[in-house]
């Protein structure tokens, strides 16, 4: 017997554990997130061995929809991210929801559907989960948490002690699209551009990367919040090594770089959501990005500086014209609720 | 180096990725939920081989410390509840943060605390998380998802399938306590009474009972929202059985029924955070009760009921004067945001 879904909104009632919480959870969201089992279950168990890796992470992006994805979108793939730049492949995700009464329905099973086909395209699959309603003003249409699994790829050895002087860096892609993206989206400037969100699972790239360098390669993260350049600090930091960019090789879209320019901001603390960076012996860096150069999707990945003994802890760029300039983590927050 | 967490709240750009964020997470989040690490990762890595359980839920409890507990001890007991009722020992948690912008970080601190302690003495180690602000009225103070991972009890046998006629119920102790709580707590209503949430790990109460009766141990779950109305309406429905209840059996502590009389509600919708419902072979149920209430926190444990051939897909409560009433699902949402 399949249960239909017909209330055109959210209300309190879907989220108290009763009969309307059914007829939400197995007349809307299980169809689309479990179409197999139709059962959003509070747990599920799966057989494992081997080295686990867990994640979770919440999104609060605003607005909900904007060119490229989705708060949906960024729920399924930046988790599943979280889980590739640790070196494991993505395996599965559990989805818990916080609704604001009065969503409106079509508004929901827009982002139910945007989750099932970014999984589908990330080849994890969704669990279970949880879904709470609060009251018309205690949120802002919909907050998405999501945790994810994955099973770490063993020829690996990730890890911040193995980074040393002379590695190289290298970065996936342009930078800045997501953030831009989502500032343009809202409207508050008088900008538009022809740009869209990078929101997109990166383990296939990881996962040719891994394959291909696997010795060489010693860490990874995405640059989410912060962008690049808090990433990179927080290395800097960590490791107590420096960082030297060169500044030309990092691929920026004219559209971000010319929205940042009027903005005041740099390109290098504007989140991404579909690119990494990778530390790689200096042995093996042209192989490495060479494989990602290959790859359709990292074809603008470049090797775009290198860890130094000189300048500890401290993140350096030598510019287009010969100089070169501190670059700090991010200060404040020029960009609110961008994932 | 130890960060010191300065500020009296919490601000936008603390959600950032940057500099403040860093601040927060390593000055105030990390130092209570990882004392050992004081690292805040995105993802944590362990060696695990069995059946793993996974599992998450979000918290959005109003007001967000009531008597018994608080928000984060929900956070912790709430997923850890849900490993344990799918037969899994709870092994690690990983804990995202939403919010509010302009919480005062002392709300905030005694919330890690709550949650560490949780975790302390439930057993299970928080291994990381995330924290987002959103902007003040977008949320109502913080909320809370926690994912969960546990290993799978493999001397367990749990199947709605195993399930039969003839099966008793157990309930591990008085129900309503946590609702309850929580609707005094608001002070919307012309009450008081002497009464604390129930909020706790089960999974002590559990592990004797699953050692107590492996085989006769058929299933198992918490009844939070909905209470124990919902959950075994649900089980009778997808079992297509009958349940039976003795209502005067049901322990309900004086002032849950008092409010509950008051208020026109059933103690068998109202919420519970620290009790769980199993299902058990006749045989073995006496053992099963006599183990529990030999316990310390489950001596109130009473046999409620029993799965019947008839009345398949219905919850019948014999009432104490030899009537009988159908107990349906919890309808509509007289007690919002309870967890």
């Amino acid at each position: 017997m399949m249960i239909k879904f017909h209330e055109t909104h959210i209300e309190m009632a879907h989220g108290a554990g009763g009969k309307a919480s059914r007829r939400l959870v197995e007349g809307l969201i299980a169809p689309h997130l479990m179409p197999e089992t139709l059962l959003l279950e509070d747990a599920a168990s799966l057989a494992f061995s081997g080295q686990l890796v867990f994640t979770s992470d919440s999104f609060v992006v605003k607005p909900l929809r904007f060119p490229g994805g989705s708060i949906g979108d960024l729920a399924v793939n930046g988790t599943v991210n979280d889980l590739a730049v640790s070196g494991a492949e993505p395996l599965a995700l559990m989805i818990s929801l916080i609704i604001e009464e009065g969503l409106e329905s079509v508004v929901l099973e827009h982002e139910l559907r945007a989750m099932a086909q970014a999984a589908s395209k990330a080849g994890v699959k969704i669990l279970g989960g949880d879904t709470k309603v609060v009251e018309h003003g205690k949120a802002d249409g919909l907050y998405i948490s999501s945790a994810g699994i994955g099973r770490y790829q063993e020829n690996l050895k990730l890890s911040m002690e193995r980074v040393a002087p002379g590695d190289k860096i290298i970065l996936s892609g342009p930078i800045g699209n997501h953030g831009i993206t989502i500032l343009l989206a809202r409207g508050e400037l008088d900008l538009s551009a022809n740009l869209v969100s990078d929101t997109r699972s990166v383990w296939p790239f990881v996962k040719v990367l891994a394959e291909t360098v696997p010795q060489g390669l010693k860490w990874m993260r995405d640059p989410t919040r912060g962008g690049v350049a808090s990433v990179l600090n927080e290395l800097a930091r960590d490791s107590a090594l420096g960082i030297e960019l060169e500044e030309e090789r990092i691929p920026v879209h004219p559209a971000v770089r010319g929205a940042c320019e009027i903005l005041g901001l740099d390109p290098l603390h504007i989140a991404n959501e579909g690119q990494f960076l990778a530390v790689v012996s200096a042995l093996e860096a042209d192989k490495a990005l060479a494989g990602l150069q290959a790859l359709a999707g990292t074809e603008e990945a470049q090797m775009i500086g290198q860890i130094t003994e000189a300048h500890s802890k401290t993140v350096v760029a030598k510019t287009l014209y010969g100089g070169a300039r501190v670059v700090d983590m991010l200060v404040g927050d020029p960009l609110p609720r961008i994932c």
